[in-house]
């Protein structure tokens, strides 16, 4: 796995992935939870953002949180110890060479991993590895190419491509939501289940408004200006339109959807 | 988050809405029931095609389903009549010039007509117009800009393309879907509420398989394919390209996305 992250590590983008799992908690989780006792692997952890929902949805289940960065563990660490959440442990280790035996964990969770992955397929086949037989693999990614809104810009669509070419250059995949079912039959677990979550965002919703079209989304977009710009992507005039129009879907007679997709497969 | 997230829409309503929908039906009527006695209009009724599941679910409610066409008029009249349902009358009528006087309905409904008109906005004044206070109008429309799908394909979306700029060359708006929000809040609705109808297609559901992908979109968009080419927006080889690709998508690993919108609003 590199290093490569596509989003950075720095603060803002913690606060963002932060705001985000706020905003979207219960979408994204509400039909997550462990059974107590069981051992549960996060893979992929991060800063912890989704480790505290996780954790606290399931206090009787015993979590180990992993991720490549020692930074980010020790912030998760910070988070979940701040929200008083004591059944996780966190390890720093690279997903595609986990210090785990086969058949280690009852269930695995993995959120906002693959789509920066080269070859999720073989994260997705390591990981089936360490579970044990009826236990479930969950997996949690957006697609970008999801994305629509009114009123429709174009220069908003390029901004949002230039995120799309650069995490591919980067080696991941923006679309990746709609590719869970294939990529979870292809680990070959049983009973894979896929259901879309969509945020659909207008006036009436105005937490989302602000959570999701200004603090998640568009700010994530806006994240990339000067690599798109340095890649050749865009130019400073564009990319910057594209973000005013991102931000004008957020006014009194604007709409926003963007999809997420969960997938669940049980190992065999 | 607030509760007016939680308790008011909630994205996975969708999903929990898709599962149990035994078919697309479900999925747009499940949620729209007319109490005993009310008189409805359904504006723009067609061959009857939604008039049969909108006025079995309100049996004692009486329909006056209207449409410009009287071919389709007398289609639908069999329609309704084949199927036992005798709480609908049928009129021919331009929705621009209909014969109802002011405040006539307690209730009127609109589905699949606005994505047709040059000026939506006026239809929905002159329908609310219609309207009893308190009343409610109700739309439904699809967004053709929400297809997306796996595999991805340049060519399927260049031939969907196709159906976008025939529809905006012949008036209409292919992207409507996503407009409803501003529409109603423009006619002076209170109370507006929109929910998106996200039909996620994979195989592990082989009705929608077939039923939409294959039998309604596809052919949806095949059925444009002599004047697509006539209007020069593709050639044959291309636009067959993305029939067959779009045809793909409805394999084992394919998966296929496309949102319906509804909105309410209420006759102050």
């Amino acid at each position: 796995m590199s290093n490569d992250y596509v989003h950075g590590y720095h603060p803002q983008e913690n606060a963002r992935l932060l705001d985000q799992a706020g905003t979207l908690a219960d979408l994204l989780h509400a039909d997550t939870a462990y059974p107590p006792g069981s051992e549960v692997l996060e893979a992929g952890c991060g800063n912890g953002a989704q480790t505290v929902t996780l954790t606290r949805r399931s206090p009787l289940a015993h979590f180990t949180a992993v991720d490549i960065s020692a930074d980010a563990i020790a912030e998760a660490q910070q988070r979940t110890r701040g929200a008083g959440l004591t059944n996780v442990q966190f390890q720093q280790a690279d997903l595609f060479a986990l210090p785990f035996a086969p058949g280690s964990f009852d269930h695995i969770f993995v959120c906002f991993v693959l789509e920066h992955l080269a070859h999720p397929e073989e994260a997705l086949a390591l990981l089936s590895g360490l579970l044990k037989p009826g236990g479930t693999l969950t997996v949690i990614e957006g697609d970008h190419g999801s994305t629509y809104f009114y009123p429709d810009s174009d220069v908003a669509r390029q901004a949002i491509q230039c995120l799309v070419a650069l995490q591919r250059t980067a080696g991941g995949n923006a679309l990746i939501g709609r590719q869970i079912y294939p990529l979870l039959l292809q680990t070959g677990l049983d009973q894979v289940h896929v259901s879309p979550r969509l945020v659909y965002v207008d006036a009436s919703r105005p937490d989302l408004v602000d959570g999701f079209i200004r603090k998640t989304f568009t700010a994530m977009i806006a994240g990339v200006r000067t690599s798109a710009i340095a890649a050749g992507l865009s130019t400073p005039e564009t990319f910057d339109a594209g973000i005013r129009d991102l931000y004008r879907t957020a006014e009194a007679d604007g709409v926003f959807c963007y999809t997420f997709f969960k997938g669940v497969g049980v190992k065999r």
